[in-house]
This record gives structure tokens, C-alpha cells and sequence, in this order.
């Protein structure tokens, strides 16, 4: 039996992943730290645990994670780096959620997020892309797991380093939730995004290095992308379309994407667009496979929760895979 | 031509009563003072002022409000208080949207909003619910705007003064914006309220003690109310429902409420409930007044838009009654 | 092992029940029929079975019901009654998620519903709110399971047969799958009830009679109801708020609702109000017990699911009742 | 002064165009049909009119346009090509809201529409996308107003003739009302779409060929074009994001745009995303003309309010231009 403890456990993140940890028959403890909630009934804030926890959320300095073999990190950016030098040098296995380790070059890090102060794990760290990184998961100490946006882009673009012949488009979307639980921006406020629609970020979104990183290991190196995410005026989900100019005599999309993807559980690919609710809840992928103007573009939808597959839910997968458990332990 | 200065002009109320006043044929000037967005282009907050006004936001040190006939209040509690003084000596005429002057006794002020700074004021401000105080308002220098909630309880329970006959039940429902542009409570983000409804305030909510103000005016002294708000998941809109236990021999209450408010421009009364978008963006108020156990209760339903007949549109109407131009100029 | 089947597959309720069914331990054949549906792949139309059953819906005519211990009906009204009487000849249990038979007098029911077919079994009918009819459950055949509304006001009000004191208000409110996937009403399209809400059926809702009966069964027989449903712009949750006068020397409500249910693994009752988004997705009833005016008026507010709680999840309830399962089984 | 009818008063389109004639200074009279709602009170239906009319729907056979210059048609497809030949030959002004004379090509039409019972007419109508074809709209009696999303393409596409440099990506997002009062689709419901969002007609939507058409008008022949269109969870409103590849040494496409379109009261363009709720409820256009991969690649937004610069709202502008009068004229 796994026992774990999460920091930062009373965000959106936080709090999926500690519901996710309670419920999962392989992890017999679980200590939640958070900062907010120090002391607060586990139940009275995740109420999908009424009647299953009887805990409170635990204080940073009250935490004492020594019986731990996994910590995760829902926390702001810059906690885990702080943190995982002494938690690996006392043999846990620490899996960030955030974006402290997920890219290997300290210079691009510095670009999109500021000075990293653990750069020598930079290296060390393992991308969780879960069903791409799988052998490099199970044996490591330390997982980055991807942004919410990437793990979709990703798992869309993936296929398509044989096929894609110029410059691809991402046109994504987010729940509100993605923003996290934020108290300093009054855009975020129910009365601002009911009913409301917009672009951010258009001139560059941290998420794209790391796609970049990803695509480059696969082989992709001189594609442009442009990556424009919009916030939807839904608590959950993310929505994202590629748009990929295809080489001559490429094969339709959805044999392509469905191939790459073929005995993945939690993947699955059509060629019509998927719908949003349909991934809701679970760490399911949904991706139709489409295409336009005579097969010359392909038209890739990625649907995923951004919460499950996007944060906690992965997180959950890559322990699982970290700990020899079958992968879909705990997860729908 | 009148000349007026907004005080927290970019806030929820704020913005809308900015609107309506830029757009009002009879005020040539408005100044609009807010601290957060002072220096701001006006149509870049306000968007529906696109092309209307080259303005900007003047903060609260930089405002001169010499020139103007009347200050408006859509601050926090507290500065309406301060401020007012010396408006009113130097002969402004002064409405406040909050709920400084609403109160006449000074020791009930304190107990659901703390210590009043200009208690000497409170006895001299005119309560603004405009269809019932169309007289004083004309004399009046200082004028309370009532509250969202007050509004529609006291144009919904006014009417029965005569006909209740034990105690009243309210249930209302209010959209998010009703709580304010606030950034210090995670409880009014989007990814909070998107599909959630809740009460809140079940042990007393701050409009309760003008509503019991206005109805011992009219004579309603000795009945007890439960006043019961909730956050409904829209921006905008009241929707209060009142159950008023009925005296033997009452008429319908349809016929109560229609005779009571039946020559006002803004109220409409039908015997079904209405329909909360038939109200949003204007100054009007529908009333379904219905019966159940036969006639021995009413059933009386009061809509409107929280921040216009709620806010910053009663408080155009109350201008425009204080000035002497028709009631319904700017207004619809 | 049990075997079953839906009536009526593919509605809100009977979607939400064939999911339950497929994912409960106890259950090993779900035959799911629906005519709009007939063909399609289940894990197509309810998303969250994708890959975890490899069945179609089956046309009514084509369902062969023989080897069921047990038929749901989610169908609209006078299905369950044209089917019940032979079904229950042929030893089937029959749970009727519908009205058919939750009324035990025939002219009520005619007077609300039109004429009965089946008026025999009425009587023999057991109606079914789990935690009030445990008893009777285990040992019947016809189980009528309550409204959604209906459920949460009876367990709002059965406590108070001792104390309460005159005529109750109910206020309450549904998501809008209460309305059924139905296109024949322009009213519940989402261009309609974006940002909207409105009461409707004020002069008298068919879970009236029910809620009556249940009361008068436990003693509450002369007590006026006025019970006005609104339509909540969410797609899912019931909150219900009972208004109840109480008899001079009345405990603490919270205390009269918290032992009257003590032991109910699935109702939760605390002095404050309860937040709708708590119990969607699972079975939970939770209560908020509070009062005003000095202990004389009772506000207990009940929220539930009610595709769950009010219809497919207590149906389960009530199967795992009268097939001697642990009663939380399958549920959550 | 001008008097009116509208064929299909009571559709979403038909509301706001109704609404808008009531209110526009210089239309003294509306007929306005409605086969769903003949007889009813227009008021009732189109609250915001309350207290500004006292009319009736009118039943289509009931309607005499005789005495009206100009006959608008919000009708489903077909109604306005079996009308329009009898209307034009009495000297009515035509102006169709629908598809049925949006496309000169009638081979092109077929494939899109099916057969069209007025062929010869095709040559005759304006393709009425206000700010283009201003001149002809002067002299036309057949005006077909252009599509949402089509309005929405074509004001960010139209600047690029010159600078286009191959695949256009068009990801456009329409609120709900897009789809009409319609109650034939249980997809449309409140339920379905509350929370989710989805793409549809992703093999192909009825809006790309008159894109096309007006695209080739302006000598962009040759480029190929991929649109998928999404249904937004809001009620109203159009974000259409268009990607362009630029050819090289092209301006920033700010400059572009604003150039472009620079005295045009309805457009606004600038270097920042727009926010859908900027332009709900007004005639306005808002374009936010970014960039990506060094200049490589355009990114143009373009918001508006589907119903209103979308539909109702350009069909007075063109009434406007038609009939002389100031073309901001009941327009905000």
C-alpha cells in the first residue's frame, strides 16, 4: 500500500487529486496540506468525500511526510523546486503538478517562468506525458507532470510527426477552473465570464515551450505553431483543435491518430468531433480526427477534463505506473 | 442641464449608472471616479459606452466635484458617510447607493453595520424607494437609495399592509453580480457558482432591517419575517418570492398589488409568475401576485434587474424626480 | 446476481439508472430499451460506459423482459401501468421511477394525472422513499419511486409531524433536466434558460398529492401546503427550502431533522445551509436546519441530485432493499 | 416615414428585429407576422416592448403588406424565394434574413440547399454585408442579409486579399440562439448544452460558400479554406478566430485591418483579443488583429452579437442605407 501526501491540496488541482487519493484502493494514507484550509474538515471542502474521510487538511510546517513514498506538488510554481532536493535526497518520489520541472533547458525555464533554484533536476526529471514516457515513469524519482493544454496538444500532435508538412494551428479552450482558485483576479468572478467568451495570452502561453519540447523529442523541430487558448464560460473541461497541413499522400487522420494511439485505455479516437461532456469526470481523452479541403488539412479535436487528465488524474496515472500498479487503478 | 459626478464608477452599480447617466439627454457632464481604473479610457470598462464618451476614470484625490448638481455613491459602506457633509454644505445634492443613510435609528445602523460616522445625517436622508417617496424625494438633498433585495420586498409587501395576517416568508434569489466586483472571496469565482445555487445570510442579511423600516412606515409593526437570500447562477436579476399569510375576506391578490402600484410607469402586475430575463437591462419591476390554500396565502413574485431598478437605475429615477424631469427620462 | 431492465433507457433518468445498473457489483444483465434510441451503441449516447459495455439500446418490441428479476420504468406516464399488471403475473419486481403509482387514492390521481388503467394495483403499490418505507420495500413487488421534488420535501418535512404549527411553504428549485429531454417545448432550450429563472405551476404541482399523502401517513393531516417549483439554470440539483412554523417549546430544528434520520447513511443534517454543487453526482441528501424569529419559524433546506436521490439512485436504493443488498451498494 | 412587416416575428431573429423597428425613429409602423403566435400580445412575447406597443402577432395569412415599403423576412429557408417575385413586382424592398438569396451561383446553391423555386432572381439580390456593398444596397430591392458566422469571416478576412499567403483556418464560436427557437433537437435543450461545448459540421457548414463567394468577389480565388464552427454555451453572441498565413513584408495585420475598415462606425480594431460580452446587445463589430511566429501567421478575431450585427441588427443598417437614411439610425 502507497502512502502519499499532497501540497497544496484545497486548490481545483488539490483537491481532485486528494478525492482521487482517498478513493483509490492502492493508497492506504493520505496526508492533504494546505496552507488555506489548515484544520478544516477534509469532508466539509470536498464534499464528494462526505462520509468517506474523517481528516483535516494539515499546515505546511505541521506536515510531516516521512512515512510518504510519493509527495505531489498542486502548490504555485516554485514550492516543489524548493522542496524536491530534500525529498528525493530522503528517497521519496515527488510528482509536480505544476510547471517547476517540466522543461530541461534552464535558459527556456527563465523565459516564460523566471529563475528556476533547483536547475540541476532539471535534467533528472522525467516529462509524464504518461502514454508517451511510460518507460521513463517507472523508473523515476521525478515527474513533471504536463499542463492541462499540453496534454491535450500533445496526445493531438503526437501522430503527426511523419505527416505534418508546415505550420499548425491550436485554437484551445479552457473551463474556468484551469485559472485555479484565485482571489486576486476579478475577470475570474462568476458575473464577468457568465455568458462571456475571450482569448488570453495571445501573444505567447507558458504551455507552448513545453509542447515545443515534446514535439522536438518526437522529431518535430522546425514546425511553427500557433497556440491561442480561450476561457469558456464552464467550470471544467478543455477543448482543443489542431489544424495541420498534411504532406502528400498522407492517411486519413483518424487512421493516423488511431494508430498511433491504438492500445491506449484511456484514448480514444473517431472521426467526428468529439463532445465536451462526454470526458467530464473521468481521465478519458476524446479525439476526433477529421479533415478538410481534400484531405490537405487535418482537423484534430482533443477533449479531456481538465482537472482528471489534465492535472489529478494523470498524476494518479503516473504513480501508478511509477508503483507497478495496473494503469487504470482508481481512474474511469 | 445637470452635472453629476459618480463616486466608484467602476464597479458593478458604478458602471451602470455611468452608462445610463452618459447616455441620459438631460446631464451634459459626468465625472467618473474610481480608484482602481483611474486614468483608464471610460469605453474600454464600460464597453457599451464604444464611441459614446472620450473619458477617462479620475481618481478619488484628483476628482473636483465643484461644478456638479449632484454626487452619486456606489462606494463601499463608509465613504457616502464621510463625504456627504460637506457635499450637502456646499449645497450638492447627494444619492447613495449603499447603505449609509438607509437607516434612520443610528443604534439598529450599528448593529448590522457598525459605528456611523455622520449620525446627525441619518435622521435628514430621504429612504429612495421611488414609487412611495415621490414628495420627499423632490425636497430631499440627500437621498438613500434603498437595496437590491429591499426594492423588490417593499414593492412586493407594501401593498398588504392592510390584508397580511401572520408571518411573511421571503425566499430570494439574486445574481453574482449582486455580491460586488470583489477579488477577496474565492466563493463568487465562476468555477464556484457555474451550476451551484446556494442561501447564505440565513441568520439575518443586512437589507432585512429597511424592509421592516419601510413596512412599520406603512403601518406593518408587529409582523415577523424570515428573509431567507440565495446566489443564483446568472450575473444579474432578483427574483423574491413573499408568502404572506391572507386575512379573511382579502381580494384577490392580484387585484391588492395591481390597485396599490396601478399608475407606475415601471411596475407591471399579472396574476403568473414572471420570467427573470423579462426584466434584465431595464428599470421595471413585474409582480405575479397568485393565491394557494384558498386565498389564504398570497403568493407574490417580484422581479427586476438588481443593478438598474435595484441600484443605479432607481437611482437615475430618483434624480430625475429630485430635478424635475419626467421619472422615466433615460430610463426604460 | 440480478438481472434487469429500463424502460425508457435513454431519457435524463433512465440514462443516469442504466449507468448505475451497469456499474452495480450485484448486477450482471442490463437490458436497456429505448424506441428514440433503438440501435444505437449505450456507451454512444451515455458517454461515461465508454468502453465499459458493448451493448445497444433495444426497440420495446423487441425486449424480451423474461429472464429480468427486475423492470425499471423511466417512461413517460402510462407505460408502467399498461405493463405492470403482467409483468407482476409473471413474478417480475417492477420499480416505477414514474407517477403511475405513487397516488394510493384513485380519484386524486385522476384529478392530477387523468384516468388510471391499471386502478387494481394501486393499493398493492408500495411508495417508495427509501428511508421512510424500508419495510414495506423488502417485501414488495410494485414499488413506486417518489418525485424529485416530492423526495426532497418529504424528507424536509416528516420530522416535523409533532411540531409543526401551521401552514407550510415550500420553495424550491430544479436544474432543468427535471424537465425531461423533451423537444416539444421551446421553453427549455438553453437560448431560453441562459441567465434565466422563473417559478411555474404555482397554481399546483403534481408532487403536491404525493407529498401530502406521505405527510398525512406520518400524522401531518391537516396542514395547509403552498409548494411553488422554479426552474434553477443549472442542468442538474434540486434545492428545497421548507418554511415551517413551530409549536411553542420546539427543539432546535437541526436536532428535530438530526434524530429523526439519525442513522441515514445517505442525508447529512447541519445548522447551515447546504451548497447545491455538494451533492451533485451521488446519492447524499444534505440538510440545513436553521430558524428565525426566535426559534418560531423553521427553515430547513433540503439539496439533493435529482436524477440520483430523486430518481435513478434511490431507485437503486430501493432495488438493493428488496433484493436484501447492503443499501449503499452501487450508490455513492 | 417607413412601414414594415417581418415574416417570422417570433423566431429569435424575428424578436430582435422586431424590437429594433419598434424603437427605430423612423419606422411608424410593423406588421409583424408570426404563425406560432398569431393572436398573441407582442408584448408578452418580446418583453423588452412592454409599455412601448399595443399589437398583436399577426397569422401569415392574415398579413397584409400592402401599405409597407419594406418587407423583412426572418422566416425558415424557402419562404422568401416562394414570396419575394410577388412583393418585388408590387415594389416592396425584400430584405431576407435567410439563405435563400445569398448565393448568385444556383448550382452552388442546390448543393448547399436544395432546389431553389426562384432562380431568376439570384442575379438580382445584394449580397448585404453593409460595410462592402454599400453602394448597391442603395439601388437594391432584393437585399440578403449575410449569414452570422459569414459577417463575422468576412470582416476579418476581406483586408487580407493582398496579403494572404495560402490556408485560411477559421474556428468560429456561436452562442445558441445560432441555432433558432427551435424544438425539433433535443441537443438544443438547457440540459445538453449547460457546461459543455462541441463542434459541428465539421465536414462542411452552409456558411463557407457565401464566405467563399464574397471572398472571390474580392479576388481571393485560390485560397483554401478550413471553418468549424463550435455552439458556445451562452445564449448569444459569435468569437470567430481566423488564422492567416502572411506573405512576407506584409504589415502587422492591426494596420491591416484598421486601415481596412478605418471609418466604419461599427468596427472597431485593435491589437488586444476582444471579450465576447463587449459587444452583446449592440450592432458593433470588434476585431482584435494579433500575430504569431514573427509576423508569419495573422491571428484575427472577430466578436459580435450573432442576433443583432449577425441578423437583425445589419438588416435596419441596411434598411438605413436603402432607404436614405443615416445608417447608425436605431442602431447602437
Amino acid at each position: 500500500m502507497i502512502k502519499a501526501a499532497v501540497i497544496g491540496a484545497s486548490g481545483y488541482t488539490g483537491m481532485e487529486l486528494s478525492r482521487l487519493l482517498i478513493l483509490h484502493p492502492d493508497v492506504d494514507a493520505a496526508i492533504l496540506v494546505s496552507r488555506t484550509d489548515a484544520g478544516r474538515d477534509v469532508a466539509d471542502v470536498i464534499a464528494a468525500l462526505e462520509g468517506m474521510i474523517d481528516a483535516r487538511f494539515v499546515a505546511p510546517e505541521d506536515a510531516d511526510v516521512e512515512c510518504c513514498d510519493v509527495v505531489f506538488f498542486a502548490a504555485p510554481g516554485g514550492v516543489a523546486m524548493r522542496d524536491a532536493p530534500g525529498l528525493l535526497a530522503r528517497g521519496k518520489v515527488v510528482i509536480d503538478l505544476g510547471a517547476d520541472f517540466r522543461l530541461r533547458d534552464e535558459r527556456v525555464f527563465g523565459e516564460w517562468y523566471g529563475e528556476h533554484t533547483s536547475p540541476q533536476l532539471l535534467s533528472q526529471a522525467v516529462y509524464g506525458l504518461s502514454e508517451s514516457a511510460r518507460a521513463d515513469i517507472k523508473k523515476a524519482n521525478l515527474i513533471a507532470n504536463p499542463g492541462c493544454f499540453a496534454t491535450a496538444a500533445e496526445i493531438a500532435l503526437l501522430p503527426f510527426a511523419k505527416w505534418a508538412a508546415g505550420a499548425i494551428i491550436i485554437d484551445a479552450k479552457s473551463g474556468v477552473s484551469g485559472a485555479g482558485k484565485r482571489t486576486d483576479r476579478a475577470d475570474l468572478l462568476y458575473a464577468e465570464q457568465h455568458g462571456n467568451f475571450m482569448a488570453y495570452a495571445t501573444s505567447g502561453h507558458r504551455h507552448l515551450p513545453e509542447i515545443k519540447q515534446t514535439l522536438a523529442d518526437a522529431g518535430m523541430t522546425d514546425i511553427d505553431i500557433t497556440f491561442v487558448p480561450h476561457l469558456l464560460p464552464t467550470s471544467r473541461g478543455i477543448y482543443l483543435n489542431a489544424y495541420i497541413p498534411l504532406k502528400d499522400g498522407a492517411p486519413p487522420p483518424v487512421r493516423i491518430v488511431g494508430e498511433y494511439w491504438k492500445d491506449e485505455p484511456f484514448i480514444t479516437v473517431r472521426d467526428v468531433a468529439p463532445v465536451l461532456s462526454q470526458v467530464i469526470g473521468g481521465n478519458r481523452v476524446r479525439i476526433g480526427a477529421m479533415t478538410s479541403n481534400n484531405n490537405k488539412t487535418a482537423i484534430i479535436i482533443a477533449a479531456l477534463d481538465n482537472l482528471i487528465k489534465g492535472a489529478a488524474g494523470q498524476a494518479i496515472q503516473n504513480m501508478n505506473i511509477r508503483f507497478n500498479i495496473p494503469e487504470t487503478t482508481g481512474l474511469c
